[in-house]
């Protein structure tokens, strides 16, 4: 076997762990410390769905889903690009919700929480709407039928440097979002005395990091990119056949 | 001319422009809202360098020393290697700077403010920590004398990696301090209101992003890549003569 491929492995369960950890440990932070999950009749416990979904759809699910053409490299293109699309799918379904989630919060709570002032609201909502409209793009590009083969080709490294930016900012955005849930609810004893709360939270924010990190090294490594299989090449032609 | 570099000089213009308006800003915030800079008998005042020579030294022109191989590709190799050391090495003192007047805003305060509790400090400082890392260690693989080729090319991925990384972790970690100096110091009105000193560190970290941005697409797309020239090699050739 491929020498760099052991590497992506050993690298691949490794970054799998590591997002399996960070989700794990926010669904601990939010239920030992903030109360777990509620509905919108107690706002501050609805609020708690927000860093999980985004968690597991906009760190986690976006990340697996761009390694996707990596880690499953013996599976046909087509199928890889339907599971791509499948993932982001589940990703932005999770991630609108987790917006609702944080509107409501604010919107119900008493007095009411004005919406979108903080940065960290900016920059997430930024990186919400770059991740949707590469959606669309990435599906009018890649997916619909009758796109031209350079047309494709002229897409692929902007679909490739916007997926992995609104995935990075993503990732900034959730370390500010820890940030700011650390300084306002971790009070009695204060998040600066570092309480376990407060570990947890810089504990995430690592992981955060490291996950990221990871992802984006997989995804970007010349050694680790998938070669075309026999079974591209048949699709290809029987697909040319059919325009 | 190559119609790839138009866009490069375009692009590059551009970043030029967008860092040093984020100086400017940051300059305005500090100025404007929290009272200017002040040395150890003024603590508060003493912060503000903080922010300051951060921008300068960890996002501005550590982007632009990652920069110097493409922005300056008609000069040769060894002076762009030394500019890039030379570059980091100013953007390292600003740092240190920077990092004592914090320490010093948190001791000199009455009663002291703890050091390195939150995530902005634990990301802050690793992100420092990597970047003197790899000085030490582009000093070593790539200026000192009597290195071996192969050692250099097989350290080159590594060092472009993580000099990449550090620098899109000290802007996660810059909008994170955003993200603490407006929750603490914009009370009155309060952050959640968006006064002109919140709608400015907001619009100071979308500048952040976008400079980002655009100094990671600069330094990654391989359009954009510096060819040797013949300079490179006469000296390459000097140079082996001597080893």
């Amino acid at each position: 076997m491929d020498p760099a491929l052991i590497n992506f492995k050993v690298l691949y369960v490794l970054t799998q762990l590591c997002g399996l950890t960070m989700i794990v440990l926010v669904g601990t932070w939010i239920g030992q410390h903030f109360g777990g999950l509620g509905g919108s009749s107690n706002p501050k416990l609805e609020f708690n769905w927000h860093p999980l979904f985004m968690t597991i759809g906009f760190i986690y699910l976006y990340g697996n889903s761009i390694l996707v053409y990596r880690g499953f490299r013996t599976t046909r293109k087509k199928t890889l690009k339907l599971t791509h699309a499948g993932i982001h799918m589940a990703a932005f379904v999770l991630t609108v919700i987790a917006l609702k989630t944080v509107f409501d919060s604010h919107n119900l709570n008493s007095p009411p929480i004005p919406n979108l002032y903080s940065l960290h609201s900016w920059l997430g909502l930024s990186a919400v709407i770059i991740f949707s409209l590469q959606y669309v793009a990435g599906f009018v590009a890649f997916l619909a039928p009758g796109i031209r083969e350079n047309y494709k080709i002229a897409m692929m490294p902007l679909h490739i440097y916007f997926g992995l930016f609104g995935f990075v900012l993503a990732i900034a955005s959730a370390v500010m979002g820890l940030t700011e849930k650390a300084i306002f609810a971790i009070t009695s004893p204060p998040y600066s005395t570092l309480p376990p709360a407060g570990i947890l939270a810089n504990v995430i924010g690592v992981l955060y990091v490291v996950f990221g990190a990871l992802v984006v090294y997989l995804a970007t490594e010349p050694s680790y990119r998938r070669k075309p299989i026999p079974e591209d090449t048949a699709l290809l032609s029987s697909g040319s056949a059919n325009e």
